[in-house]
């Protein structure tokens, strides 16, 4: 059964740069050797193997009308530290299982594993679509890792135009990933169609106040920063909280100087907001800033929220229809490769797949049920058909 | 001029041990180096030195009648990382300036410098004091600092009985020290009597809640440890402001696991509460707990509040008085040696000098006024004069 094969390749994949959990840092020997199974398994699926200029692995499978912009699925083969099973691998691999269904089709099919999706080791993640689709940021490729190297480096000379090569665009592109949130299982619906990636801000906020003694400061004087800290993090929750669809979250907090007999001189703290609209978005960046009006603050990072495309988004809840299962939509709040292409112009879509254990991902506890994988794989090939039948 | 000696020691001592600020931890070169300066001044003014099995320094003028409970006032001579130059010395040369203005006297007067009083080094604070009066903790002994130096070793060899060796306690402590708290800068009075020092109370409280993608958790359901912790803090803070005198302060907080991303799982902090009477600080307690019901608390310290003798203050406010001086009551929100020995049942009292700077402490910004010098010199040699002429 397909299903059973795609598991296997899933733990083939996770055992590759040692326990525990998965290991498999953006361009690392560890992310090659994914890259070097999946296009072992690219071409027993008769695919053909191509690999361009930021390492991202396309394995095609022609159709009739090869001069058709054609039918693109995947997703990323790298991983956070001591990462899940399923986030990424579970797309790529789907997306083999679902072209394998397919007959003689009109267009191209491509099964795609971009590069460093996750960006935890140079900070900004999806660099492999970004490259492709000329969205790097200037100088991105000067930034270097913890121990130095930077991602012109790891690329070893290839060369990344600004512009990207992205000549030829696809007419679509569908990525499956497990949802990484709680939302499907609350629901009880094995999958789900998202109907936009989040855009997100993240803030280094920092609050001053005036040290003293814990001991021999009465209260009434005080200007404890942390005080000032503790009101501004659970005001942000509430912004958060009036405002559909979004999430802000205080991550990270640093007391200074950070002993148990001097009160607070200055904490920083890092927001992270996101929300499905850009409208939703750009109302809570405003509640945050009215709500830190004593603090400073600095906007580390910003990205825009992006819509998936209507017509994907039909497809898939047409698939979904004719399977007899539930259509919910949702958003996604984590950033994806198809909110790259989809901010590129491509017409992207993205089919979650429930995740358990309340949605818990970026962790070995990570988990999706076999049949929901089973029904993924059906929805996708289903949906891919189509799209690769249409002249 | 007395007090241009005065200043004139405490910059010699200051020097000590290398800048910025003074940095004399306790048993270190450096305090020893002090300890060596003070005796050879004690000596310039005919004092018998003796030092105790702690390393305590005194410096005795023998009365007429010895046989009588001696007079003692003194101060401490080590210093935290970085600190003043009068947290400390300036109460043991203010006694040695006191001392030698007063003539032949009915009982033994005695200049005292403890070791160990900071505590930052070992933990506790007030060691040569407590020692001294039988007050270590069981194994204290055994206690070492950062680099696995005991104080059994820095005392090399010396006979600690677990009773200590107060066989014959002093008639009265009487110590001068700077307030490091803004209230006599804001009452524009240049001293102040103590009537109480704080207990001390110190807390590890832990909040724990369900760690979660930041992006793809919606706010409805999130279990957000630092959220928790915040709401904490803000009733930490209402819960002291509405109780006279008590204080308490969060400064120390840690996020776990302190990324952008990941809603935070665990908040440790340490809350330290601080009530001039116990009553007050078992309510301020009491009510700390109950906004702490979620938590784990530990209890890591707890000292009890220690009302100055009612002798040595009704003598410090006449003293003021005769020079007409405003004569403020204030409780000690630090813990100083004048505690112990109050703890131990000698009748102790203390001198606070204005803080300037408000009230800026451990720091090299801590200052006072040369006036305020001066007029305490004259209120301590006063007072010292009358205890000690008393048969």
């Amino acid at each position: 059964m397909a299903v059973q094969r795609l598991l296997e390749r899933l733990e083939r994949i996770y055992s590759i740069g040692g326990g525990p959990g998965a290991n498999r840092p953006a361009y690392s020997a560890a992310e090659d050797q994914a890259h070097g199974l999946v296009a072992r398994w690219m071409r027993e699926a008769q695919l053909e193997i191509e690999a361009d200029r930021a390492g991202n692995l396309f394995g095609r499978r022609r159709g009739s009308r090869p001069g058709l912009p054609e039918i693109w699925t995947g997703s990323h083969l790298d991983s956070v530290p001591q990462g899940g099973r399923f986030d990424g691998p579970l797309g790529v691999l789907a997306g083999l299982e679902a072209v394998e269904r397919i007959g003689p089709q009109v267009r191209t099919l491509a099964v795609v594993a971009f590069r460093d999706e996750e960006g935890w080791r140079f900070g900004r993640g999806c660099f492999g679509s970004r490259a492709l689709c000329g969205l790097l940021e200037p100088g991105e490729l000067a930034t270097a890792d913890d121990n130095g190297i930077t991602l012109a480096e790891v690329l070893g000379g290839s060369d990344i135009p600004p512009r990207g090569w992205l000549e030829f665009p696809p007419a679509a592109y569908v990525e499956v990933h497990i949802e990484q949130g709680p939302v499907l299982e609350r629901l009880g619906a094995p999958l789900g169609v998202v109907r936009s990636i989040v855009g997100l801000a993240r803030l280094a906020v920092t609050f001053a106040g005036s040290p003293g003694h814990a001991g021999t400061t009465p209260m009434a004087g005080r200007d404890d920063a942390l005080c000032k800290a503790a009101a501004f993090v659970l005001e942000v929750r509430s912004a958060a909280a009036s405002l559909p669809g979004a999430v802000a979250t205080v991550g990270q907090l640093k007391v200074e100087p950070g002993a148990a007999n001097v009160i607070p001189a200055r904490v920083h703290l890092v927001v992270d907001a996101r929300a499905p609209e850009e409208a939703t978005l750009t109302s809570l960046l405003e509640a945050i800033h009215a709500r830190a009006e004593s603090a400073e603050i600095d906007l580390l990072r910003r990205t825009t929220a992006v819509p998936m495309a209507d017509s994907v988004r039909d497809l898939l809840r047409e698939a979904l229809a004719d399977l007899r299962l539930p259509t919910p939509e949702l958003h996604s709040g984590a950033g994806h490769d198809a909110g790259v292409l989809g901010a590129a112009g491509v017409p992207a879509g993205m089919l979650f797949v429930r995740s358990r254990n309340g949605g818990i991902s970026h962790s070995p506890d990570e988990r999706s049920d076999e049949t929901d994988i089973a029904l993924c794989i059906d929805v996708l090939a289903d949906s891919l058909r189509r799209l690769a039948m249409s002249p």
